[in-house]
């Protein structure tokens, strides 16, 4: 049961995470839940709503051992204390195939402030948070194709940082978080919107853990999947209220390209100001 | 978003199905999102609430035939028209293992009017909806184990009713569903209310169908869970509010015993005025 807040518009989303897809069978069981958690948490910031409670299925094998439940639980516990965010409900079942998670977030928001991603207009500047790749680069470390001695990128993959408190309504025509890939989430918001995106390739802010992977995985911090980043679309007479909003909450945000008149599609620009061979591309988990 | 309903109570409920575990491999994709539908319904239902929408997660193996999923979305479309209640988000995603599927459901209710397990009180009738243990009877028949010529104990598995539209809160002190067996789910109420349960075998209302099976499914009827029927403690001064609302709604039920005072015990009593050796029993998917 719940009441809920009067004069407020629910945000919902779920959020399903499989062993083996989203998340590595040999990942701390203290970091999945709160992984799961925060990916939903992620799609309520962009959303520029207040985190108000969560459900949760989750399917085990009938050999999971308690431990694993108990590092589950207590990464849990860490994050609804972070995030003031609690459970509301569930259920639990067997499953003779891999760990199964499902979670729905509900959040809160004064009506008619939550973006969506269909607002973008020609002429906004295409913004994102924080660095984009560390996740996409983490699963490369965690799958042991990318070295990296400080931990920094897989720790990005395994626990995302949703970047709560930014009143995206007040600053963004569209918003979404980047979970599939910069480039296929640009292009949800440039096909809901009907307009294209001019992506400067340069501009986007790579952490240096990142760039010192090289640049031959470029490609894959932009197309990868696992940011939890947000991303907007913001007139340029807004810029301004962004930047004060994400400077109090101590987050980085960085203007990366332009929406554009024509096609609802994506280009990215390179160095040399041609466009990059990246497309549309992006990772679907499905 | 979601525009709650102005000074309503929100009822939220969330469950899980796996390939194997909650449904049969070879069942039809027709009733599997049905079935999973009418899960969460019922208890909307116990609650005496209004279906308002729904979340769910689909994680699918890659190879998963379109028709399957077309098969899946046709069912749901059914039920959607038929109880009113409408998608509202999710996700889909890849899986190696057993389908898996979650659904969230959100209802509403006026306030306090949501009978919770823990009201039973000592002299309250114990009262269920429908029959008991066609869907245990149901399962034993998609795996063989028992005919059923009529096909009726099959689809009373696939397809729950969930017994929406009776104002639980309005004769009930406890409501619940029957999911996980009629004497697993009655000791939820008695440790919830702190409170034992005296259950007549003999009062139990079953199908023709079920009668049919023989008396040596009777403690698979009483334990097997997929009821899907609601069990509530009645006041004797409210049992005419509860057979009239019953009435109006074309709803059959039935008092099958009395919560006493004692230990938060169910017993059950057979044909001889003995206890029968069903005791805590029930099934738990995990």
């Amino acid at each position: 049961m719940l009441t809920p807040p009067v004069g407020r518009e629910l945000v919902l989303s779920a959020d399903a995470m499989v062993e083996g897809v989203h998340f590595l069978p040999d990942d701390p069981p203290e970091t999945i839940g709160r992984k799961l958690l925060r990916v939903n948490l992620s799609d309520i910031a962009a959303k520029g709503a207040t985190p108000l409670g969560y459900l949760m299925t989750v399917s085990l094998r009938r050999d999971t051992p308690d431990a694993w439940l108990a590092g589950f639980a207590a990464g849990l516990t860490l994050d609804q204390a972070e995030f003031g965010c609690f459970l509301l409900g569930g259920d639990s079942t067997a499953t003779p195939g891999p760990i199964s998670l499902s979670l729905t977030i509900l959040g809160h928001v004064a009506p008619g402030m939550a973006p969506s991603r269909a607002g973008a207009r020609s002429g906004d500047g295409i913004w994102v948070t924080g660095t984009i790749g560390d996740g996409a680069l983490g699963l490369a470390v965690g799958q042991g194709r990318l070295a990296d001695a400080s931990g920094f990128l897989l720790d990005r993959y395994r626990l995302p940082r949703p970047r709560l408190g930014l009143p995206t309504g007040a600053f963004a025509h569209a918003a979404m978080d980047v979970s599939d890939g910069l480039v296929q989430d640009l292009g949800h918001i440039c096909r809901a919107s009907g307009v294209g995106a001019r992506l400067e390739g340069p501009l986007v802010p790579l952490s240096a853990q990142a760039r010192q992977a090289g640049a031959e995985w470029f490609a894959t911090c932009l197309s990868g999947g696992d940011d939890y980043e947000l991303l907007f679309a913001v007139a340029p007479d807004q810029e301004q209220e962004l930047i004060a909003a994400a400077a109090s909450r101590a987050i980085q945000v960085s203007r990366i390209g332009d929406f554009v008149a024509g096609i609802a599609e994506v280009t990215v620009i390179g160095q040399d100001g041609q466009p990059l061979p990246i497309g549309r591309g992006g990772y679907s988990h499905f």
